[in-house]
């Protein structure tokens, strides 16, 4: 670690990462390569009342409860915020990210487009990516490919998809996640995250 | 390239990137690292009236003319902006950045401090990088290396670095170009490059 100096006045702050965007546009894929690829990162567990899909490990991916649980953790103002998404409920343990800031790494946040938008009123000065994919059609794609979901559920998914799309006034950056191209994806948000680092302070947007 | 439509509302524009930075920082090993690595960028030739040091290439490196030269490309307005730098003549010929845009790529232009200020003020949306040292030390070193120099010339410069320095707030971002380190220092500043590419405009520092 430099010391910070006349001649070299950068200090590394740690920041904080919002991934976020529409259902289907693969949040979950990019914020585990992300995992998989280096320790750079204290990721932030969501807690959901919705049930795990294959694979999903209680703990790592999300925190699982009961919708009673959930309940109680509105109740007793333990969540940075909470929103309803598709009739189950997703929130923020505040916990969660005090003990990630304590870490002293960047925190990574995976979260829906409304809850971002939350997120950008509480901390200002978060890094807010939208992740997006190159087509309706590859939405339809991949949404189809999730097992459990109905025919109107998948309809749901894509007018409210269309919606948000409208909603990235509030984000930094823009990235689409190609088909196949998960690499480069996760190439482009270290950029970002790099670049991040080494914005001048005074030259980020006002809000 | 991909069709902006409404699941994918990016469009890649070209930036105009401006490597600058006190004497001494090595703007000169960056962009030529820069040239040798990729084909993605044209890189805008400045015109000096200083001698070429050893290896420079005449329209490579730089353009280099008499001071004749320069006096009647200042009178028939050809340069975009020009500035005595050490009792020599530097300017950028508006030809050269016409050129350049024409060919659609992302343009670089290495410049110094004086001069990067007024790319800001010509081009509001320009993308500033300010290259720095991790020490005075350092700098000193490296200018010592240099051929040519007097000692007198030397702590002119150095005197003129720490000016130069308080004036990064017209600057994006800030790189520490550490020694033996110019690997990292081009990483860095890819990774800026890609960034701003991704960076939807509405968030960008109003000027």
């Amino acid at each position: 670690m430099s010391q910070p100096n006349e001649f070299n006045p950068s200090q590394r702050q740690p920041l904080l990462i919002v991934i976020s965007g529409p259902s289907g546009v693969g949040k979950d894929s990019v914020v585990d390569a992300l995992r998989a690829m280096t320790a750079y990162f204290h990721f932030v567990v969501t807690t959901t009342t919705r049930p795990p899909r294959p694979g999903e490990i209680n703990g790592k991916d999300y925190t699982f409860v009961s919708k009673d649980q959930f309940a109680e953790m509105i109740e007793k103002d333990e969540l940075l915020e909470y929103a309803v998404v598709y009739n189950d409920f997703k929130g923020i343990p505040k916990q969660q990210v005090r003990y990630a800031f304590d870490t002293g790494k960047d925190v990574i946040l995976r979260i829906d487009v409304q809850g971002a938008e939350k997120i950008r009123q509480i901390c200002p000065e978060a890094l807010l990516i939208f992740l997006t994919v190159e087509s309706e059609e590859e939405l339809e794609r991949r949404l189809t490919l999730r097992k459990n979901n109905q025919t109107e559920d998948l309809k749901l998914r894509i007018a409210t998809a269309r919606k948000e799309l409208q909603r990235i006034e509030s984000f930094d950056y823009l990235v689409v996640n190609k088909e196949s191209q998960l690499e480069k994806t996760v190439g482009t948000i270290l950029a970002i995250i790099e670049a991040e680092h080494h914005h001048l302070p005074h030259r980020k947007a006002s809000l």
